[in-house]
């Protein structure tokens, strides 16, 4: 089977923002705050939105199953304060869940943290606790920079942010390492932030030791891990100068790359520098670049064809790319996978 | 002949660190504020510091000249206020200067700005005129970030930026886009925040129209472009959905992408990607990266080594990245090689 790692529910429906521009106009006007009950979306609004788009693109494509978390540039975390971010991760991660309810078979759900600048991560722990035992989801969406583009928490490798790894590590969940919109003007969000805050994240891991505190928690880098692949010697060439492990032992048992990277080149590039138990299949499908390439005639966003042009791959590589390294990598979704062939079985 | 569009002087002799460490103590402490003419570094000094340094791997590598500005994260433009940068440029410049007055034929200047965080880029225009004019540099290094990753200045494509610009274009010099050390504890200088900066100058211009209103204005993108060759298939897209023409038409007579990318694929890449007219050769040496690379026995900053090696190269190709490119994109490079070259003749 294929397993898309890294898909937001970027077409929700239109209610969906329409309640959160509510709920930011009731931060400077608190009569104009709804409450997440008004917000009313119907099953069959739920099916239609996904089943002409992202589950349509899927069967075209011949992705099985896609890890489905809440849209990354709608998380906006430098809004509003703790309370903000709670209600509106619950309500998104509810989406999520009942888009999984709706099609078991090709969605299964990974949590948006209802993060807000200068809060301890600790208080992301309940919801986090409530997707993963409530709804099953089997991953968490980690934004390093609750401040949107101005990079005001500590580092990844911080103490700051223990509190969930240690709750991730004992649900053995990974976490997509993935920003939000900016709201710097110097960063754009798809076109800069995202990419930066890979590379970033990277780095932060690199120059710790946070592996050794936590040998067991695993980051998924997406977007292709940034700029890191495309500079790897720069990246071992660092970790010599500052006397780290070489990258295989220090970060590779915990870190890994998905596949969204929009051109056969870089998808070259990315299979023949990382080893191939650290790529992840994914598509980031229908998300930042949406059109299709003149040059191919096919959408951007459509990896499954790179990887299976990528010429240093053999069959068994693939088979971990699209599916044993995923299954791996989250445990949780290993486990529903095996649990439906039981049933069926 | 081959040039490198992409050295600091990154060894200048200890005196330099000891100055610019008790200007920074006079910002608090105004006694111990030395005075410009406190830095003595005689010719020799300099000569030991260049020969057995960026020279003799120059000379081992085959590399002929060296287009060459001060230490870029010694800029620190964040520190002090423009008095502070005006007289650490103005020093960390005529130093410069001299090494390409002693090394004639190996090195030739690109100046540091006196850059500021608040202050109006048209205070860098006298001390890039002097440099001009007096030195003979050919090139400047612009910091798009002067608060050292907080990154609190508009965007390149914003009209702060325009008295600069018209500075340059009357000269008809370019400039390398080239941030410094990082004061934000999230990004490691370089192995994020120089790699991030790249990827952000790169979409500033995608989304704007500055090169409408420059249109002989011309930006070396350093790094080998950060991860902009990587996700050429994401920026090509992403232009796309907002409306912009091609990249070839809309960046590409004014953008350019250096070599510094530390190890064979990433070159492949760079180079299979991006169209050879807009390649410059370069290595960053002795830079961020200084170490032998185990994989090959060779440094990591050996670039010439991938670029020989580079598949999808023709000889031509090579001439042009390593020589034709440069004095196209450096007139006044190309003005003083052809001044040299009839003085010999």
């Amino acid at each position: 089977m294929i397993i898309d790692c890294h898909g937001h529910y970027t077409t929700a429906p239109a209610a969906l923002d329409a309640w959160r521009k509510q709920q930011i106009a009731g931060l400077t006007d608190p009569g104009r705050a709804p409450r997440a009950s008004d917000l009313r979306i119907s099953d069959d609004e739920l099916r239609a939105s996904i089943s002409g788009n992202q589950l349509k693109q899927m069967l075209e494509r011949g992705i099985d199953l896609t890890i489905f978390s809440p849209r990354a540039s709608f998380m906006a975390h430098h809004i509003g304060d703790l309370e903000t971010s709670r209600t509106w991760a619950a309500i998104c991660n509810e989406l999520c869940c009942r888009v999984a309810e709706l099609f078991p078979e090709h969605f299964i759900g990974a949590a948006m943290l209802p993060q807000s600048l200068g809060a301890d991560p600790k208080t992301c722990v309940p919801e986090l606790e409530r997707c993963v035992n409530e709804y099953g989801f089997v991953a968490v969406n980690l934004n390093p920079d609750p401040s949107g583009g101005h990079w005001k928490s500590p580092p990844l490798s911080d103490r700051h942010w223990y509190p969930l790894y240690e709750k991730m590590v004992e649900y053995d969940i990974p976490a997509m390492v993935h920003v939000s919109t900016s709201c710097n003007a110097c960063f754009h969000t798809t076109g800069a932030h995202y990419l930066n805050a890979d590379t970033t994240a990277f780095m932060q891991c690199l120059t710790s030791d946070l592996f050794r505190d936590f040998p067991t928690l695993r980051f998924v880098i997406p977007h292709g891990g940034g700029a890191v692949p495309y500079h790897w010697g720069r990246f071992r060439g660092l970790a010599q100068a500052l006397d780290r492990p070489p990258l295989e032992t220090h970060l590779l048992k915990n870190v890994f790359f998905d596949t969204c990277v929009y051109h056969q080149a870089g998808v070259d590039l990315l299979t023949k520098v990382i080893p191939v138990d650290n790529i992840l299949f994914a598509s980031e499908m229908i998300g930042a670049v949406r059109g299709i390439d003149p040059q191919t005639g096919f959408h951007f966003d459509d990896t499954r064809r790179y990887i299976d042009a990528a010429a240093s791959l053999k069959k068994e590589d693939r088979q971990k790319i699209y599916e044993t390294n995923a299954r791996r990598v989250y445990p949780r979704l290993d486990a529903a996978l095996r649990a439906r062939t039981e049933i069926l079985a």
